[in-house]
């Protein structure tokens, strides 16, 4: 357990060593991601032996499967750092330098964000995952581990400290209640929550500290099956959305219908799901039109409650809409601004629907669960944020920078410009990022 | 007065509309900008009126000064409107495009937040600005205006609605206490609070609300003067950064000097701070090397507060350090990430400071006062944020824009992607912004 006071002084210690780490150069960087393989791999043992002591204290099935670190997860974490190491420099990145006058240059440069807590549940596997995303953003640390994974997750920890050298000060672990009462008070000394794990864990987060928090609550997803959607991609979507993983947020809750989507396709669709075991909990008007047919026995009546719900398992709200803004109108009202999609043939239709739809991805003819850091090309990823600030949806290692304005000048004030003395405000930047320092 | 229940109405009123300016064309929005900016022109003598008897109520000299809405801010406010007339569509600017598969594509494009909270206080003239950068980045807003100004901001709020047409239910004016108390708490119908006002108010919003807030409480700006140094450029940096509008957040409140800058040089340019009446409140250090000269007498002993503190006046705390690292040091420790300066000739030392000061601006050889959004080519301002994450230091128009993720497919699904079938994510942006619909 780490107290209120130990762990304002660690955070106050990352703030310290944030600097350096931040102002390293690539390969400092690299290099403690490659010393931190090696070590995992060569520790490997140490590691599974770790988490066995951890699996044995254990009894709820659900999670003994998260805890589990096995060889095929310590695989995923070691292709995950050679994926990290293998990326370009996020660092010092300019993507602005504009000649405000003769001799005077304005620059905007990615920097790292400074000090990081991390509250992680079950899952050990996430902490080399989101330490390794935070040496190469330049990012300091506090990990604070759930109990559950305590061995596992120190072991894991004191291969990273042995592999940051001289950065050590960097990256500190953390448990217990205390230390996440105190790192949501710590405003000043840590710049951005990550907290990794259930959505009533990110709640209670978001609603307790003034702190910045990159992630999600909810994932209440939807798809609006248009009047005109192919029925067989509309069954295939529907169904991997649904069934593929149902405990992910990116998975479907909630199924709209256009009234006039061929009631025989509409059929197929929820004989399908109902084979897949999935509870179809429909509205009034889907419950007459089943009415005396062979699926009507099979519907469960919804419950106003049941939209806007995730359920995280295999059950499905189903409404039927008349238009195409009731849709849209529905998802504003009860999703969560995570991932919503359309399934249609028309062009006028997905575009409204692109416009309209307020989430972090409006998609089409396509399953839900693309909603992903990976999936989407960024390598890793942090979290998935569903607020309307950037950065917003899938993060990945863009969400742990920010940056910096860069004035270089010669001596230039500012009380000659005015009706007489103009800004010059010439672009330079014909790239959108460059490297080299040309101050 | 705006009772919290009405302001509750009028968020909710405010975010559907939002919708439809957010999905509105660039000509539509330019309409709305011309034709407030021929309402204000023709109705000049009403604001004015109105105005007069705003001042006619007051007492306070220093707010009367900002109360005041004349032919000179009408002008100021009518250039705004045409430079922002001029200004790119901010929206619908593709910033990744990536195929995910072979039919399969990926586009992030920027869009509006949704609806903003602009809390005033005594300027009208703020009015028409951040309505104007509302309507152009396709955002709606609840303006609260401050009481001194409430006949002048209801004049110049009755024609913003005039020349909303059809957008007329995105803005709304509201007054009082409880309207900031109920704003404060409007999570989910209020995506940003934009404070335009003091230090306190934007601390007190800040401490109050877990919407996020654009601003910032305090600017303390440093300039360090490093041994080296230009003297003659020195001297013009500090004297611009401090006397030039000592009331400016961007306005210099702490000297650091090397110890080694030369004695004649320091003793120049206190003297000229002093001729401009400007009181040097310096650490024990400099008051010894002062002891028995001229200037000894008119100089005053600085106490640790001083250190930190935005004097907003003719008051510059002053102290000496040994090294660059100490300079580095006191600005992460007692500056706010504002901005702050280095007056250099060594290439090391500024790229040193540039890396380790955690500001949002660091500047060489220029003065702090350059820190603003019209000067750094932004072409209005919304505020400046001295937080760690984007949007960062003066924003502009930029700082109103979210992105959103949007996805094409054609049936595709997740659970094929696997061992056997792979992800080809190629990137399909050769320039940094593309505007047309690709997918």
């Amino acid at each position: 357990m780490t107290a209120s006071s130990e762990t304002l002084t660690l955070a106050k210690e990352a703030r310290r060593g944030a600097r350096a780490l931040a102002a390293s150069s690539l390969s400092e960087r690299n290099q403690i991601l490659s010393r931190y393989a090696q070590l995992l791999e060569e520790n490997a043992d140490r590691i599974f032996a770790a988490n066995a002591e951890d699996m044995a204290a254990e009894s709820d099935e659900n999670l003994l499967k998260r805890l589990k670190f096995d060889q095929s997860k310590l695989q995923d974490v070691l292709s995950g750092l050679k994926a990290l190491i293998a990326m370009a420099d996020p660092l010092s990145r300019v993507d602005l330098r504009t000649k405000l006058d003769t001799g005077l240059v304005l620059e905007r440069v990615s920097c790292a964000i400074g000090v990081l807590a991390v509250i992680f549940e079950a899952r050990p596997d996430a902490l080399p995952q989101i330490a390794a995303l935070s040496i190469k953003s330049g990012n300091a640390a506090l990990l604070k581990g759930g109990k559950e994974a305590s061995r596992t997750n120190q072991v894991l920890f004191d291969l990273l400290k042995e592999s940051l050298g001289t950065f050590a000060d960097c990256f500190h672990l953390l448990s217990g209640r205390e230390a996440v009462e105190a790192l949501l008070k710590a405003r000043g000394d840590v710049d951005l929550i990550i907290p990794r794990g259930s959505g009533s864990l990110v709640s209670y987060i978001q609603s307790n500290t003034q702190i910045p928090v990159l992630g999600h609550a909810e994932g209440v997803c939807h798809i609006f099956i248009d009047a005109g959607a192919d029925a067989a991609k509309s069954l295939d979507v529907v169904l991997d959305a649904k069934v593929s993983y149902p405990a992910a947020c990116n998975a479907v809750e909630t199924l709209l219908v256009h009234e006039d989507f061929e009631h025989g396709h509409l059929q197929s669709i929820f004989e399908r799901l109902l084979a897949e075991k999935v509870e179809l909990r429909v509205c009034p008007e889907l419950m007459n039109r089943f009415a005396g047919t062979e699926l009507s026995g099979k519907l469960v009546k919804a419950q106003p409650s049941d939209f806007g719900t995730e359920f995280s398992a295999r059950i499905l709200a189903c409404k039927q809409v008349c238009s195409l803004d009731e849709a849209i109108d529905h998802i504003n009202k009860y999703g969560s601004g995570h991932t919503d999609a359309i399934l249609t043939g028309n062009d006028d239709h997905w575009r409204r629907f692109f416009s309209l739809v307020d989430s972090a991805g409006v998609y089409r003819n396509c399953s839900t669960r693309f909603a992903d850091g990976f999936r989407y090309g960024f390598g890793a990823e942090v979290g998935i944020s569903t607020g309307r600030l950037p950065p917003r949806g899938p993060v990945g290692l863009d969400g742990l920078l920010t940056y910096k304005y860069r004035l270089s000048g010669d001596g230039h004030t500012t009380a000659v410009y005015g009706h007489s003395k103009k800004f010059l405000h010439e672009n330079l930047l014909s790239d959108r990022f460059e490297r080299e320092w040309q101050l």
